[in-house]
């Protein structure tokens, strides 16, 4: 079982990713925890270090992958 | 079985997305198909009609993911 975070802040673009995307994963191989990053500031951190710069972003194996765009981590703070 | 279409220019970024997400993807529940579009130009259209602008992209029953950045549609033609 591979560890998947999708980092989001609740805005339309992240809601719509969550809904269509994240949910297409094979939950046989990932387990997503999903992130509020609006709602848990303190994850912040957390999502740069990985090199997340925008919601919504899907890390896989430790890599960010930037979906479409919400809103910059930036404006989070 | 729904249909998932993943857009790709061969760009290192493509490679990446390719490699780490599509593959992460429900087999049991999506079928994806991985176009080409610098060698299939005659795809480019279909791409447009689906609202994608940019590579790599993948389109989760008829709604555009972009992913990242690799290049734009325009780029392509």
């Amino acid at each position: 079982m591979s560890e998947a975070v999708f980092f989001h802040a609740g805005c339309p673009v992240c809601v719509s990713a969550e809904q269509h995307f994240i949910q297409a994963l094979d939950p046989a191989r990932y387990a997503v925890e999903v992130v509020d990053l609006g709602k848990q500031k303190n994850r912040i951190a957390q999502a740069e270090r990985y090199g997340v710069v925008s919601v919504p972003a899907l890390v896989i194996d430790g890599q960010p992958f930037h979906i479409n765009f919400g809103a910059a981590l930036a404006d989070l703070k």
